[in-house]
């Protein structure tokens, strides 16, 4: 049943060559081989501008590497905690219309006096699990490691001095016991050393716990899948993993009319309809496209692209005002940083510069950004939707044939 | 309370330069213009391989571009439907680890004899929406539509010759009913096919059906939000969208011991537990990280990035069988087409010939090459948090400072 | 760690008497019984209405019955498919101010000339599952089900002449296939013709599936809970499961005003936010309350009481028009059946006659009243909040102490 | 559009006479007036045992009671926190097997040495919402509720000595601020109360809030639909609303074989199996079939059976142990109480008498007896999917014709 070529040996032929090794020469002779070896010219990836030697901390077995296009998308005028003034977005996308319409709500929001931004909370988790020896001792250890937040707290700050243990909460499932740790970690998003921070601490509870309780913690793990790491998950969602952001705006008829090409009723009526669709689809969140926007950002920013999965939840909300609509997008769980990671790499790193990301405080602003541009790009969406110019944007400035022009307008 | 700056002329000075040219020369005119603007130097930004003309299709306002490194995990056999032999995977990353960590799990089920894999079936869905009248009427309206696929399929098929209508599905939830086109669209992702499919099949809807019923339709929207474009919803976790596809592999506790440092019984517990962390966490599907390898190999391959989000959705099974495990992975919505979009970008699509995916049949073949990595990758990780060496490695291959080696082992 | 008492008769001293009699007598002894051995009255319990006899389908070890009062609300002016003139409902509850609240609900409804329903459609379902010997078989008979639908309707039809096979869809993921069928079946909920339809089904497809493809069925299990029977899931909300209904009315601000004290700003707002705070607390659906009005009218009306918990789902929708609001409820997933189980128990056949709801097309006419109380009592209660009356309705009519006047105005 | 029947007068013959008495005079009254009116005998509603003049709390418009049997489950012996010895559950039920499915878990669990069972906390949530007058204000809101928790606990506590205020949390999501108060309720399941509280406590920070920061709250509503009340949500399930219980136990190979008729490997295939379709169905937890009890136990004990939607929420694991399993169920939101509502009538009190459950601690004490009889019934059901008699048992207990004995076994 079990067909085992016996060692590596079987495979050595096939084995990527140079591993550990995070020189240009092993770029290159990696890359010779597999051009070899699969046939394929792969000549596209022979240059590379980055330095194979600034990337050990980033990828290994590197062969190359892939440009992603950068459109800038904007002026938006914030007015946020973080964010204030007439800002700009670059966006790495592929995907033609994304930057012109994003450009096209900012300019929708920019002309309503732009848009309001707060980032109010931020959060890493870990969430390790520990197999009690009874249902008794469970419940011991449930109240036990809610009476020791400040211990833990100590431990985890011997590891790493940007990380501060906000919370600890256990989750008792029986005899195992989910611990959600969740800590603030300034500019950096925080996975790796909240990992190492609640690694550490667990090693002082499987050390003080049995001593203090004769209790026996039968099976440990450092992650037991409730910390929604690379996952979406109503936890994160309601209580919150990463940046939780808020951003506002409120846009007249009028400007609705100009710079959107709907109106108030219509964009109103769209935005009910597509909340509706939503509920009935099991939607988690409600917003049109920010995946889009987030996305973009992370890429062109030096963000962990795989993030971009748990980190496009959002809430977008329209409510009648006045003469006009106020929209407000939440996100719940943006995973950001602005030191660490990709940040580090020269186009990534000057564009984190050009929006002022790159210094102390990065992190709350980088997440107001993404905010606004996340309102701006959701509402141009559902106002093309909303004017029946959807399908027509798409044809002219996507990958697609000559438009044909909607002779039908929406509201028929 | 809407301060309105008039005309686009209050911000005309903040505008970006060179809108709707496409060249070289533009985008250095923007480059120069952002650098005076923002002050900020922005050189890395300068040199680009990608030629600014070729991007027309792919964005707008194009500044520049950014390298995103490039490792090879691998090799892994594949005994698959559509993918077979021994593959590399290339995963554009900034992380640390994730190359590595694939890799040994790429190791672990190559000695276990391959993984085996199989594409089910692939849907592009769009979802416009229809208001009537009355409640009689939409009724009317849901009983029509489903009395009239082969018409819309033949008004789809006057759009596209790639986009095949397989299912249209009436949702009538009051006067409003959404309509779901689900379509088969060949090697290609497409989304913008089936919105121009949709949109014109539905002209075809709003033209006859009112001659035919003498009902109103009161309101169109070309997309209500029921088709998940873009967002996580549990509808096209069950119903599918992009590309169903699974992946397999028996390991025995000798190879998992051999290869990834843990037993079966281990890793059985922590499957269990960990499975367990993603129920009480309310996880859409259930799976360690997958999202490291869609996001890794979407960017490698000219995917839409923004897809990340609504395609690392899967379910991660283990089974006991004899002395080993059975390891299955389902990824039920994965959004991946080869051609169109960034897939014609020199490096990606050189990569994508690389994988055997730039003909025929590649959106299926790279569906299941997705779908092996991703396994591997799960089991990987997951046997490092079995055996606790998970901070340990990340310490190692991540960002972070000297490891620190578990002192205590992960059952005790 | 298997404390094993041997055999029964280490706790035979505590088995419950007369098992498998369904007598008076047997209920007596067991009262007895129960009462000696407990210490305890049961005073209560002795006098039963209900004839012991009678009750050998619906329940063992009979010790009697509790009385569950029920109050009648309404009228409430139908215009609907099935149901129509002026009705009332019974509800079976325990809790103040429940029927007082539907009836205020159902007397705007009526006001603003009814509530229009429409039962969309019926499907009860059952899911068994199929493990395969290999990916490729399992691969083989995701396909064979979906081409014998004709055949596996013939099989059902041989079981159950109420019961009508409307769809099957086979959902691989891996070796393991689970099959939804679908039926309609008529008056009845049909959770158990189901089962035995698709019992028999199954044990044709075990025959000949392995015979014209040589492939093994490793494991079969009649349900894989894919079925979500007596769940709330999200398959259920998208796809149904028992009856789908909608009911909508129009309610202009002026009725608002008089009958519900609230005006249309106020309860549009309120909406607005309840509807955010659904969706971030993670709800399935959106409603306010209509549990009540489904525990009420089914503990009434001799449905399974259990099924309340996967019925209650629902959506509901405001929206403005003219003067006035546009509601909407939809209930996706109601099990509700007017033959079988509880509905022949005296009072509760009764009461579907009252309802004319007894004979054929009651199961729908039922859904549609269901929908039409729910509807109303979620706007009684929306405009209760609207209208800061909400603790004051309850301290009044429930079970605390007199009511303290609310000083402060919802909107200050 | 709104046809407007002026008021009450155009409905008068159609009212429900005796409005707001609660005499048995005035329940006979309904009841002939009913039965004149619809034309329909309503025998069976005539007697009644309970007294009209005692339900004032519980029902307006009280027309009767139906009766619903009660079946008697057991003995299942506790090991537990707040149950010991061996008890048995009264079910009110009118699905035949049921009963008899929850004494053969029970059978197997007794003599499996018992079942430990905890119950972890309890908690009423209840969630007003306030909307700030701008976006800065709603941030200055959400820390100043956040600070304030001793002085709601205070105001809280003029209301309530039942109810304590635990925690208050702040749920920013534009201007809009959800809070959500959880309390510990004692014996009560504590709607009421805590609605009570809740709003006394937030005229507090209507009156305070403004005063201190000169800030406006433009907007009040009690409940902005967060609190999860009688809604199935995540936010309970992870967060918690009513009572979290736990309920374990070990059996042997044998025991699972004597008395539930299956083995160990099958059982846990089933369990992998229906826990792997509950995923791919989206479900809500994971068990089989738990409404089952909690609707019989809710209705047989006064509890209020709209509840029955939200309590239904769980999580069975079985997990392989030396030669047997253990299986673990939580509930983690089961909205029980011992004093209060449907508690006070006669049966249900006296069957809460003879749980045990009518004193000080019986909360407690009944969550951990439903969560015991939960665990067996889901062990039986499962056991009968495993061993292919599901479909066998309920032809033969419920209402159905004579059993087909099943041919093929379940694992061929």
């Amino acid at each position: 049943m079990y067909p085992d070529s016996g060692d590596d040996s079987a495979v050595s032929d096939s084995a990527i060559p140079a591993r550990d090794s995070h020189t240009e020469a092993a770029r290159q002779e990696r890359l010779e081989w597999l051009r070899t070896r699969q046939g394929t010219p792969l000549a596209p990836l022979q240059p590379m501008r980055l330095h194979a030697d600034d990337l050990s901390n980033n990828v290994e077995n590197l062969i190359g590497a892939v440009e992603v296009p950068v459109g800038l998308a904007g002026p938006l005028v914030f007015d946020g905690t973080h964010a204030s003034g007439s800002l700009y977005a670059p966006l790495a996308t592929t995907e033609g219309a994304l930057v012109a319409s994003a450009s096209r709500g900012a300019r929708a929001l920019s002309q309503a006096g732009g848009v309001r931004t707060h980032a109010v909370s931020q959060r890493m988790t870990r969430a390790p699990v520990f197999q009690l020896g009874s249902l008794g001792q469970a419940a011991v250890f449930t109240d036990w490691v809610g009476d020791h937040l400040e211990e833990l707290r100590g431990q985890a700050a011997r590891v790493s001095r940007h990380a501060t243990l906000v919370s600890v909460r256990a989750v008792m499932t029986g005899r195992t016991v989910h611990v959600v740790f969740a800590y603030e970690t300034g500019d950096a998003a925080g996975q790796n050393m909240t990992s190492a921070c609640t690694w550490h601490a667990c090693q002082w509870i499987l050390d003080r716990f049995p001593a203090e309780t004769s209790a026996d913690v039968e099976c440990f793990r450092v992650e037991g899948n409730l910390s929604g790491d690379k996952k979406v998950t109503y936890h994160s969602f309601l209580n919150g993993r990463g940046t939780r952001v808020v951003a506002e705006a409120e846009l007249s008829d009028h400007v609705l009319r100009r710079v959107l090409n709907t109106g108030r009723a219509s964009l109103l009526d769209t935005h009910r309809i597509q909340r509706g669709g939503g509920l009935h689809g099991g939607m988690v969140g409600n917003d049109v496209c920010i995946a889009n926007v987030i996305g973009g950002m992370f890429t062109a920013l030096g963000q962990d692209i795989a993030s971009v999965h748990e980190s496009s939840l959002g809430h977008l909300e329209l409510e009648p005002v006045d003469e006009g609509v106020r929209a407000t997008m939440v996100l719940p769980a943006l995973i950001v940083g602005t030191v660490g990671g990709g940040t580090r790499l020269p186009a990534q790193h000057a564009l984190l510069e050009m929006l002022g990301c790159a210094g102390p405080g990065g992190q709350s602003r980088l997440a107001e950004i993404i905010a606004g541009f996340a309102l701006a790009l959701d509402l141009s969406t559902m106002s093309a939707v909303s004017a029946d110019e959807f399908v027509a944007a798409h044809e002219r400035l996507g990958r697609n044939r000559p438009p044909a022009v909607p002779a039908v307008p929406a509201d028929t």
